[in-house]
Protein backbone atom coordinates (compact mmCIF):
# COMPACT_ATOMS: atom_id res chain seq x y z
CA UNK A 1 0.00 0.00 0.00
CA UNK A 2 1.19 3.37 -0.66
CA UNK A 3 2.75 5.84 2.20
CA UNK A 4 1.29 8.96 2.82
CA UNK A 5 3.58 11.21 4.91
CA UNK A 6 2.08 12.85 8.17
CA UNK A 7 1.25 11.40 11.45
CA UNK A 8 -2.67 10.76 10.18
CA UNK A 9 -1.75 8.46 7.69
CA UNK A 10 0.63 6.69 9.79
CA UNK A 11 -2.59 6.27 12.51
CA UNK A 12 -4.94 5.47 9.71
CA UNK A 13 -2.86 2.71 7.42
CA UNK A 14 -2.65 0.00 9.76
CA UNK A 15 -5.80 0.94 11.34
CA UNK A 16 -7.70 0.78 8.23
CA UNK A 17 -5.74 -3.19 6.92
CA UNK A 18 -6.35 -4.08 10.41
CA UNK A 19 -10.23 -3.36 9.78
CA UNK A 20 -10.17 -4.68 6.79
CA UNK A 21 -8.64 -7.97 8.36
CA UNK A 22 -11.06 -8.35 10.67
CA UNK A 23 -13.96 -7.65 8.64
CA UNK A 24 -12.42 -10.11 5.75
CA UNK A 25 -11.82 -12.98 8.17
CA UNK A 26 -15.62 -12.34 10.27
CA UNK A 27 -17.42 -12.24 6.92
CA UNK A 28 -15.51 -12.83 3.91
CA UNK A 29 -14.06 -10.53 1.30
CA UNK A 30 -17.20 -10.81 -1.31
CA UNK A 31 -18.95 -9.68 1.15
CA UNK A 32 -17.74 -6.83 2.84
CA UNK A 33 -17.54 -2.83 1.28
CA UNK A 34 -15.17 -0.28 1.30
CA UNK A 35 -18.25 1.68 3.18
CA UNK A 36 -18.18 -1.02 6.00
CA UNK A 37 -14.76 -1.03 6.45
CA UNK A 38 -14.40 2.74 6.68
CA UNK A 39 -17.30 2.56 9.18
CA UNK A 40 -15.59 0.24 10.80
CA UNK A 41 -12.37 2.48 11.38
CA UNK A 42 -15.32 5.93 11.65
CA UNK A 43 -13.98 7.94 8.79
CA UNK A 44 -15.81 8.65 4.91
CA UNK A 45 -15.71 5.83 2.96
CA UNK A 46 -14.15 8.20 0.31
CA UNK A 47 -11.16 9.01 2.72
CA UNK A 48 -10.36 5.51 2.52
CA UNK A 49 -8.93 6.08 -1.20
CA UNK A 50 -6.44 7.94 0.38
CA UNK A 51 -4.81 5.07 1.84
CA UNK A 52 -5.67 2.24 -0.52
CA UNK A 53 -6.42 2.03 -4.82
CA UNK A 54 -9.56 -0.53 -3.87
CA UNK A 55 -10.52 -3.46 -2.04
CA UNK A 56 -8.71 -5.84 -4.16
CA UNK A 57 -5.44 -3.91 -3.00
CA UNK A 58 -6.29 -4.26 0.61
CA UNK A 59 -6.77 -7.92 0.24
CA UNK A 60 -3.53 -8.29 -1.87
CA UNK A 61 -1.48 -6.11 0.74
CA UNK A 62 -2.58 -8.46 3.84
CA UNK A 63 -1.83 -11.50 2.15
CA UNK A 64 1.29 -10.88 0.09
CA UNK A 65 2.82 -8.66 3.74
CA UNK A 66 1.98 -12.01 5.75
CA UNK A 67 4.10 -13.98 3.21
CA UNK A 68 7.20 -11.31 3.57
CA UNK A 69 6.88 -11.11 6.91
CA UNK A 70 7.17 -14.97 7.50
CA UNK A 71 9.70 -15.36 5.15
CA UNK A 72 11.82 -12.53 6.78
CA UNK A 73 11.00 -13.79 10.14
CA UNK A 74 12.49 -17.16 9.67
CA UNK A 75 16.30 -18.13 8.91
CA UNK A 76 17.60 -21.77 9.36
CA UNK A 77 19.85 -22.14 12.13
CA UNK A 78 23.46 -23.30 11.45
CA UNK A 79 23.21 -26.95 12.46
CA UNK A 80 22.40 -30.21 10.94
CA UNK A 81 18.87 -30.89 9.37
CA UNK A 82 16.76 -32.54 12.20
CA UNK A 83 17.74 -29.53 14.19
CA UNK A 84 16.74 -26.95 11.18
CA UNK A 85 13.89 -29.05 10.77
CA UNK A 86 12.64 -28.11 14.71
CA UNK A 87 13.50 -24.76 14.23
CA UNK A 88 11.18 -24.73 11.22
CA UNK A 89 8.57 -26.20 12.82
CA UNK A 90 8.15 -24.40 15.64
CA UNK A 91 8.34 -21.23 14.15
CA UNK A 92 5.72 -22.41 11.30
CA UNK A 93 3.39 -23.28 14.51
CA UNK A 94 4.34 -20.23 16.56
CA UNK A 95 4.00 -17.58 13.73
CA UNK A 96 0.53 -18.89 12.99
CA UNK A 97 -0.69 -19.17 15.80
CA UNK A 98 -0.53 -15.33 16.74
CA UNK A 99 -2.19 -14.53 13.49
CA UNK A 100 -5.15 -17.18 12.55
CA UNK A 101 -7.46 -14.36 11.06
CA UNK A 102 -4.41 -13.70 8.52
CA UNK A 103 -3.55 -17.54 8.02
CA UNK A 104 -7.43 -18.12 7.57
CA UNK A 105 -7.48 -15.06 4.45
CA UNK A 106 -4.46 -16.53 3.05
CA UNK A 107 -5.79 -19.79 2.23
CA UNK A 108 -9.89 -19.02 1.77
CA UNK A 109 -9.35 -15.75 -0.40
CA UNK A 110 -6.88 -16.97 -2.69
CA UNK A 111 -9.62 -17.34 -4.94
CA UNK A 112 -10.79 -13.46 -4.66
CA UNK A 113 -7.01 -12.25 -5.93
CA UNK A 114 -7.00 -11.02 -9.71
CA UNK A 115 -4.69 -13.34 -11.45
CA UNK A 116 -1.83 -11.12 -11.65
CA UNK A 117 -1.87 -10.52 -7.87
CA UNK A 118 -2.77 -14.26 -7.36
CA UNK A 119 0.78 -15.18 -8.84
CA UNK A 120 2.64 -13.07 -6.95
CA UNK A 121 1.39 -14.68 -3.79
CA UNK A 122 1.49 -18.17 -5.36
CA UNK A 123 5.54 -17.26 -5.83
CA UNK A 124 6.36 -16.20 -2.31
CA UNK A 125 3.98 -19.55 -1.01
CA UNK A 126 6.46 -21.65 -3.27
CA UNK A 127 9.57 -19.70 -1.75
CA UNK A 128 8.56 -20.65 1.70
CA UNK A 129 7.89 -24.08 0.91
CA UNK A 130 11.55 -24.16 -0.86
CA UNK A 131 12.62 -23.38 2.79
CA UNK A 132 11.48 -26.80 4.45
CA UNK A 133 11.98 -28.94 1.12
CA UNK A 134 15.80 -27.35 1.55
CA UNK A 135 16.10 -28.90 5.17
CA UNK A 136 13.88 -32.00 4.15
CA UNK A 137 16.83 -32.29 0.85
CA UNK A 138 19.59 -31.66 3.11
CA UNK A 139 18.32 -34.25 5.80
CA UNK A 140 17.88 -37.01 2.62
CA UNK A 141 21.06 -36.24 1.39
CA UNK A 142 22.70 -36.80 4.74
CA UNK A 143 20.72 -39.75 5.07
CA UNK A 144 18.62 -38.30 8.17
CA UNK A 145 15.82 -38.95 6.65
CA UNK A 146 13.35 -40.99 4.48
CA UNK A 147 10.88 -39.04 2.30
CA UNK A 148 9.96 -40.32 -0.94
CA UNK A 149 9.05 -37.34 -2.13
CA UNK A 150 10.25 -34.22 -0.55
CA UNK A 151 8.14 -31.69 -2.28
CA UNK A 152 4.66 -33.78 -1.19
CA UNK A 153 6.23 -34.07 2.59
CA UNK A 154 6.49 -30.14 2.54
CA UNK A 155 3.23 -30.21 1.58
CA UNK A 156 1.83 -32.50 3.95
CA UNK A 157 3.62 -31.07 7.14
CA UNK A 158 2.92 -27.79 6.14
CA UNK A 159 -0.88 -28.95 6.27
CA UNK A 160 -0.21 -30.62 9.35
CA UNK A 161 0.92 -27.87 11.19
CA UNK A 162 -0.93 -25.04 10.09
CA UNK A 163 -4.13 -26.89 10.98
CA UNK A 164 -2.87 -25.81 14.95
CA UNK A 165 -4.58 -22.73 13.98
CA UNK A 166 -8.74 -23.94 13.67
CA UNK A 167 -8.78 -25.80 16.73
CA UNK A 168 -5.97 -24.12 19.46
CA UNK A 169 -7.14 -21.53 22.16
CA UNK A 170 -4.56 -20.30 24.79
CA UNK A 171 -6.36 -21.58 28.14
CA UNK A 172 -7.09 -24.50 26.77
CA UNK A 173 -6.17 -28.24 27.69
CA UNK A 174 -3.09 -27.86 26.19
CA UNK A 175 -0.29 -24.76 26.60
CA UNK A 176 1.78 -23.99 23.94
CA UNK A 177 5.03 -25.35 24.58
CA UNK A 178 3.01 -28.93 24.94
CA UNK A 179 1.72 -28.83 21.88
CA UNK A 180 4.86 -27.31 19.72
CA UNK A 181 6.68 -30.56 21.18
CA UNK A 182 3.70 -32.76 20.38
CA UNK A 183 3.47 -31.82 17.13
CA UNK A 184 7.32 -31.88 16.67
CA UNK A 185 7.40 -35.15 17.81
CA UNK A 186 4.75 -36.31 15.08
CA UNK A 187 6.72 -34.35 12.35
CA UNK A 188 10.21 -35.82 13.49
CA UNK A 189 8.94 -38.96 13.10
CA UNK A 190 7.09 -38.86 10.00
CA UNK A 191 10.58 -38.07 7.72
CA UNK A 192 13.08 -39.99 9.69
CA UNK A 193 15.14 -42.82 8.13
CA UNK A 194 15.15 -45.63 10.72
CA UNK A 195 14.19 -49.01 9.94
CA UNK A 196 12.41 -51.02 12.21
CA UNK A 197 16.31 -52.61 13.33
CA UNK A 198 17.06 -48.97 14.11
CA UNK A 199 19.63 -48.73 10.85
CA UNK A 200 19.20 -45.65 8.59
CA UNK A 201 17.76 -46.53 5.13
CA UNK A 202 19.23 -43.58 3.34
CA UNK B 1 -34.29 -30.55 3.01
CA UNK B 2 -37.67 -31.16 3.04
CA UNK B 3 -38.68 -33.34 0.44
CA UNK B 4 -41.74 -32.84 -2.27
CA UNK B 5 -43.24 -35.49 -4.04
CA UNK B 6 -42.55 -36.19 -7.91
CA UNK B 7 -40.04 -36.31 -10.26
CA UNK B 8 -40.11 -32.47 -11.09
CA UNK B 9 -39.03 -32.28 -6.44
CA UNK B 10 -36.68 -34.95 -7.63
CA UNK B 11 -34.82 -33.38 -9.80
CA UNK B 12 -34.81 -29.74 -8.74
CA UNK B 13 -33.80 -30.12 -5.39
CA UNK B 14 -30.32 -31.67 -6.05
CA UNK B 15 -29.91 -29.34 -9.11
CA UNK B 16 -30.35 -26.46 -6.41
CA UNK B 17 -28.31 -27.96 -3.75
CA UNK B 18 -25.16 -28.54 -6.59
CA UNK B 19 -25.56 -25.19 -7.95
CA UNK B 20 -25.74 -23.51 -4.22
CA UNK B 21 -22.43 -25.41 -3.20
CA UNK B 22 -20.65 -24.26 -6.88
CA UNK B 23 -21.73 -20.82 -6.19
CA UNK B 24 -20.80 -21.11 -2.11
CA UNK B 25 -17.24 -22.42 -3.20
CA UNK B 26 -16.53 -19.97 -6.06
CA UNK B 27 -18.25 -16.53 -4.26
CA UNK B 28 -18.54 -17.13 -0.73
CA UNK B 29 -21.66 -18.19 1.05
CA UNK B 30 -22.17 -14.59 2.44
CA UNK B 31 -21.59 -13.22 -0.99
CA UNK B 32 -23.95 -15.20 -3.01
CA UNK B 33 -28.23 -14.72 -3.17
CA UNK B 34 -31.04 -16.92 -3.20
CA UNK B 35 -31.80 -15.48 -6.39
CA UNK B 36 -28.51 -16.16 -8.34
CA UNK B 37 -28.63 -19.92 -7.46
CA UNK B 38 -31.83 -19.66 -8.70
CA UNK B 39 -30.65 -17.70 -11.93
CA UNK B 40 -28.07 -20.63 -11.66
CA UNK B 41 -30.47 -23.40 -12.38
CA UNK B 42 -32.91 -21.34 -14.66
CA UNK B 43 -35.72 -21.26 -12.05
CA UNK B 44 -37.51 -18.12 -10.26
CA UNK B 45 -36.44 -17.15 -7.24
CA UNK B 46 -39.69 -17.87 -5.35
CA UNK B 47 -39.86 -21.18 -6.61
CA UNK B 48 -36.65 -21.80 -4.28
CA UNK B 49 -38.57 -21.79 -1.12
CA UNK B 50 -40.65 -24.96 -2.49
CA UNK B 51 -37.27 -26.78 -1.74
CA UNK B 52 -35.60 -24.91 1.00
CA UNK B 53 -36.34 -22.78 3.77
CA UNK B 54 -33.42 -20.29 3.06
CA UNK B 55 -29.87 -19.95 2.83
CA UNK B 56 -28.72 -21.02 5.81
CA UNK B 57 -30.68 -24.39 5.51
CA UNK B 58 -28.71 -24.64 1.94
CA UNK B 59 -25.47 -24.34 3.59
CA UNK B 60 -26.51 -26.35 6.73
CA UNK B 61 -27.94 -29.24 4.96
CA UNK B 62 -24.79 -29.27 2.60
CA UNK B 63 -22.23 -29.79 5.58
CA UNK B 64 -24.53 -32.09 7.84
CA UNK B 65 -24.97 -34.05 4.59
CA UNK B 66 -21.26 -34.30 3.89
CA UNK B 67 -20.43 -35.26 7.23
CA UNK B 68 -23.18 -37.83 7.88
CA UNK B 69 -21.89 -39.72 4.13
CA UNK B 70 -18.30 -39.45 5.29
CA UNK B 71 -19.46 -41.23 8.29
CA UNK B 72 -21.52 -43.91 6.66
CA UNK B 73 -18.89 -44.59 3.79
CA UNK B 74 -16.51 -45.44 6.74
CA UNK B 75 -16.59 -48.77 8.39
CA UNK B 76 -13.06 -49.62 10.16
CA UNK B 77 -11.49 -53.59 8.73
CA UNK B 78 -11.78 -56.05 11.33
CA UNK B 79 -7.85 -56.04 11.42
CA UNK B 80 -5.03 -54.41 13.39
CA UNK B 81 -4.71 -50.97 14.54
CA UNK B 82 -1.89 -50.15 12.21
CA UNK B 83 -4.23 -51.77 8.92
CA UNK B 84 -7.06 -49.99 10.13
CA UNK B 85 -4.87 -46.75 10.52
CA UNK B 86 -4.31 -47.34 6.77
CA UNK B 87 -7.67 -47.76 5.75
CA UNK B 88 -8.42 -44.77 7.21
CA UNK B 89 -5.87 -43.09 5.58
CA UNK B 90 -6.69 -44.18 2.26
CA UNK B 91 -10.79 -43.44 2.49
CA UNK B 92 -10.12 -39.62 4.28
CA UNK B 93 -7.81 -38.72 1.05
CA UNK B 94 -9.90 -40.45 -1.52
CA UNK B 95 -13.08 -39.42 -0.14
CA UNK B 96 -12.09 -36.09 0.09
CA UNK B 97 -10.27 -35.42 -3.06
CA UNK B 98 -13.49 -36.59 -4.97
CA UNK B 99 -15.16 -33.69 -2.95
CA UNK B 100 -12.77 -30.73 -2.80
CA UNK B 101 -15.81 -28.10 -3.50
CA UNK B 102 -17.54 -29.20 0.31
CA UNK B 103 -14.13 -30.00 1.73
CA UNK B 104 -13.82 -26.23 1.12
CA UNK B 105 -17.22 -25.30 2.14
CA UNK B 106 -17.17 -27.36 5.29
CA UNK B 107 -13.90 -25.79 6.93
CA UNK B 108 -14.14 -21.72 5.54
CA UNK B 109 -18.51 -21.43 5.95
CA UNK B 110 -18.18 -22.63 9.66
CA UNK B 111 -18.49 -19.27 10.62
CA UNK B 112 -21.93 -18.65 8.84
CA UNK B 113 -23.77 -21.24 10.30
CA UNK B 114 -26.27 -20.59 12.26
CA UNK B 115 -25.30 -21.11 16.59
CA UNK B 116 -27.75 -24.17 16.82
CA UNK B 117 -26.61 -25.56 13.32
CA UNK B 118 -23.11 -25.29 14.21
CA UNK B 119 -23.30 -27.55 17.18
CA UNK B 120 -24.69 -30.56 15.01
CA UNK B 121 -21.72 -29.64 12.80
CA UNK B 122 -19.54 -29.67 15.38
CA UNK B 123 -21.27 -32.92 16.24
CA UNK B 124 -20.29 -34.92 13.25
CA UNK B 125 -17.23 -33.84 13.24
CA UNK B 126 -16.33 -35.03 16.55
CA UNK B 127 -17.41 -38.09 15.69
CA UNK B 128 -15.49 -38.51 12.61
CA UNK B 129 -12.34 -37.72 14.60
CA UNK B 130 -13.25 -40.03 17.30
CA UNK B 131 -13.13 -42.69 14.15
CA UNK B 132 -9.35 -42.11 14.03
CA UNK B 133 -8.98 -41.70 17.65
CA UNK B 134 -10.42 -44.79 18.92
CA UNK B 135 -8.02 -46.50 16.12
CA UNK B 136 -5.12 -44.79 17.69
CA UNK B 137 -5.87 -45.78 21.47
CA UNK B 138 -6.42 -49.16 20.10
CA UNK B 139 -2.52 -49.05 18.40
CA UNK B 140 -1.49 -47.43 22.01
CA UNK B 141 -2.99 -50.09 23.82
CA UNK B 142 -1.17 -52.44 21.47
CA UNK B 143 2.10 -51.00 22.11
CA UNK B 144 2.05 -50.69 18.35
CA UNK B 145 1.75 -46.73 17.98
CA UNK B 146 3.58 -44.18 20.76
CA UNK B 147 1.61 -40.83 20.65
CA UNK B 148 1.68 -38.70 23.10
CA UNK B 149 -1.40 -37.05 22.95
CA UNK B 150 -3.97 -39.11 20.83
CA UNK B 151 -6.72 -36.18 20.36
CA UNK B 152 -3.84 -33.86 19.12
CA UNK B 153 -2.52 -36.47 17.06
CA UNK B 154 -6.16 -37.52 15.74
CA UNK B 155 -6.42 -33.70 14.57
CA UNK B 156 -2.88 -33.39 13.02
CA UNK B 157 -3.41 -36.30 10.76
CA UNK B 158 -6.75 -35.16 9.57
CA UNK B 159 -4.86 -32.06 8.66
CA UNK B 160 -2.19 -33.29 7.05
CA UNK B 161 -4.37 -35.88 4.73
CA UNK B 162 -6.82 -33.20 4.02
CA UNK B 163 -4.45 -30.77 3.04
CA UNK B 164 -4.22 -33.00 -0.27
CA UNK B 165 -7.39 -31.21 -1.57
CA UNK B 166 -5.45 -28.00 -1.82
CA UNK B 167 -3.01 -28.88 -4.61
CA UNK B 168 -4.01 -32.52 -5.85
CA UNK B 169 -5.19 -32.12 -9.33
CA UNK B 170 -5.72 -35.53 -11.60
CA UNK B 171 -3.23 -35.56 -14.30
CA UNK B 172 -0.46 -33.84 -12.39
CA UNK B 173 2.79 -35.13 -11.68
CA UNK B 174 2.16 -37.86 -9.49
CA UNK B 175 -1.29 -40.07 -9.70
CA UNK B 176 -3.27 -40.94 -6.68
CA UNK B 177 -2.30 -44.37 -5.58
CA UNK B 178 1.46 -42.70 -5.50
CA UNK B 179 -0.06 -39.83 -3.37
CA UNK B 180 -1.88 -41.92 -1.31
CA UNK B 181 1.06 -44.41 -0.60
CA UNK B 182 3.43 -41.18 0.18
CA UNK B 183 0.95 -39.63 2.43
CA UNK B 184 0.44 -43.79 4.15
CA UNK B 185 3.82 -43.65 4.61
CA UNK B 186 4.24 -40.30 6.16
CA UNK B 187 1.44 -41.03 8.83
CA UNK B 188 2.10 -44.76 9.42
CA UNK B 189 5.61 -43.38 10.68
CA UNK B 190 4.61 -39.98 12.36
CA UNK B 191 2.66 -42.58 15.17
CA UNK B 192 4.99 -45.58 14.71
CA UNK B 193 6.05 -46.64 18.19
CA UNK B 194 9.68 -47.77 17.46
CA UNK B 195 12.73 -46.61 19.20
CA UNK B 196 15.89 -46.23 17.34
CA UNK B 197 16.91 -49.76 18.15
CA UNK B 198 14.12 -51.03 16.56
CA UNK B 199 12.21 -52.10 20.24
CA UNK B 200 8.38 -51.02 20.72
CA UNK B 201 8.74 -48.20 22.85
CA UNK B 202 5.09 -49.34 24.64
Amino acid sequence: MARKQGSHADITGPRLRAAALRLFARHGFAAVSMRQIAAEIGVQAGALYLYTSDKQALLFDLMRDHLEHLLADWSPPDAPPEAQLESFVRHHIGYHLDRPDLVFIAYMELRNLEPANFAVIEGLRRDYEDQLETILKRGQAAGDFAVPDTKLATLALIAMLTGVTTWYREGGRLDRETVLSIYWDMARKSVAARSPDGAKQG
